[in-house]
């Protein structure tokens, strides 16, 4: 049997191609939708996910690298993002704090089959993880959505949240003046019939059916806020919180709160669930999915989800990325391991020079 | 300032430009003499490796996949190469058992800045480390090299320590007589003015000066040969160890040979070391090669080099490799990661098409 030796490169311009081919929204319907599939159908014997590791630094700036691994048996792959999170990088290099590439392997061979780019797929995946535990846990009649913090992942909260509710107020915040006073602009493409309403943090937690916070808060500078009256009903999508010491909900707020992680051990360490003993956490998403009945209570009562990220939403991404790529026939197929001229001979390309 | 976001690919074929430009006996004397730095200088608090994990099976083919990162604090950079060993690989799909890329990321960003092949430099380390070994414990009047097992890594062993000895005699077996067969013509474009002697394994470990044993011998069939009279200097290199429950040498052998692992943490769970207690396991290599003199004696003694492969000599290999791609212009620069066109919107691109 021959084996395909190339990888596909999908570039963020392969992406935004598709983008155009499919539509925003229809991707992140499928995003939406795929992901509860993979989430509430999840099975840690086919799908094994390693919690992440990697370096995290002060110097040359704030940072970190991690890799996120996870094997899933039934498709023989094995996908890994590797993902920077570097909060200076908008203000010092012109780029987005996130930056990550998604590689996929076979573990056939342990070919790399395809290099996809992570940093749109990083902010889907998680607008489309907000979405689905908004669905789970917001009061089903919400109107009202708050954003604190409104860089790259509040347009993807805001434009997953509104796939699946009927969105009528937008309040917002951002520390950073300028990030907020452009926020209105960067989420006019997403055609929303809403009304933007600027805030301070407070209002907005007294204000709002369903709030994601994603800011970049300092380590051990949080929380955003004290505790304060809210809608019964509050639910949180904390997606900030992903780095050990950096937390952005008040401890009282989480203790009066369901909490459900995406991923409990990983969630412990660097999400909201650092400041909670063992009895305050609730089950993880994936758990409530699979029996929501039981969860059904939770739309009228306050919730947060500690949004870590997990693995298994970048194997859905990657999986849908690939095989709109495929279909499409966009992206670049590259010969990046040497090739098997003669598979017990790194040097066989010597010979075939000399006799040319 | 703005950032470069390009990745340079150093594809497989790139690799051979650079061979075609530099000569390969060239680039194995960098790599050992810049190999031997790295460890010689070896500071931990400055390269900081993570011992490798990954995932291991047996379906759909015995193997694993597995990552090898480390960063090196004053380069900004974090270097992991992903490697996977499918020891049915030449068999089934004509593709080499060890398959890797290895990938640079800037710690200022998280940029991914160069993604290259990591199947040829593989080989040329493990070569590269088999001589700086062989050099260090080896008789020094050393003729005669035997190499057990005549896959992709015997050809880089025999190159590797030809440079750092004048050898007369090499000894070969291969459990597979095909491959054993064709080995002589593999190592014929090393132009080497020796004899080459197809020989039993017995015969190998009694005859030879030093051994590099690079075998797909199965988990728990080791060792390939029972206690033998050897020559009282018979130094070892033990490479094909890399996976728990795989071992090469027998237990006498090593309790009555001083045994140098390349990392210690690694050896342990994969390596020769697996079978022996702490206190049958010599100090590290970067340590011996620091001491060179206090472990001179052991030239006239048994030695064993128990390489399971580190991520520093990666980290070596992939700063040469890119040194000269840059120097030589080898090489295609990618724009993989979504470009920030505005770094807090995830969607610019999609204005940019309405107002075109």
């Amino acid at each position: 049997m021959q084996h395909n030796q190339t990888t596909l490169l999908v570039t963020g311009q392969d992406l935004q191609q598709i983008i155009f081919n499919i539509g925003l929204d229809s991707l992140m319907d499928q995003l939406i939708e795929e992901t509860y599939l993979a989430l509430v159908n999840y099975d840690p014997s086919d799908c094994v996910m390693n919690r992440r590791s990697g370096y995290n630094y002060t110097e040359p700036a704030e940072g970190l690298v991690e890799w996120m691994p996870i094997r899933q048996i039934s498709k023989d792959q094995v996908v890994i993002k590797v993902v920077g999170y570097h909060p200076r990088n908008p203000e010092q290099y012109q780029v987005p704090t996130i930056i990550s590439t998604i590689s996929k392997y076979d573990t056939r061979t342990g070919h790399l089959s395809a290099l996809i780019d992570g940093v749109l797929p990083t902010s889907l995946r998680t607008g489309a993880a907000g979405a689905i535990a908004s669905k789970l846990f917001g009061y089903s009649q919400s109107q009202s959505l708050g954003l604190i913090g409104c860089g790259a992942q509040a347009v993807t909260q805001l434009h997953g949240i509104s796939r699946v509710f009927d969105l009528k107020q937008i309040y917002y915040y951002d520390i950073d003046e300028l990030t907020s006073q452009s926020f209105v602009a960067r989420a006019a493409m997403l055609d929303l019939d809403c009304e933007f309403v600027p805030m301070s943090i407070n209002e907005i937690v007294r204000e709002s059916d369903i709030i994601s916070t994603a800011t970049s808060i300092g380590i051990g500078e949080g929380p955003l806020f004290a505790e304060l009256p809210t809608k019964e009903w509050l639910h949180i999508n904390a997606i900030g919180s992903d780095f050990p010491g950096k937390f952005e909900l008040p401890f009282s707020f989480l203790e009066n709160s369901y909490v459900c992680p995406d991923w409990i051990d990983q969630a412990v360490i660097e999400g909201e669930c650092q400041n909670l003993e063992s009895h305050q956490i609730g089950e993880s998403l994936s758990h409530c999915l699979k029996e929501a009945n039981t969860f059904e209570h939770l739309k009228n009562s306050r919730t947060v989800f500690d949004s870590t990220g997990i693995a298994l939403q970048d194997l859905v991404s990657s999986k849908i990325i690939l095989e709109h790529a495929e279909r499409l026939n966009i992206g670049q197929r590259v010969q990046i391991e040497s090739a098997s001229l003669d598979e017990k001979n790194p040097y066989a390309f010597i010979k075939r020079l000399k006799k040319s």
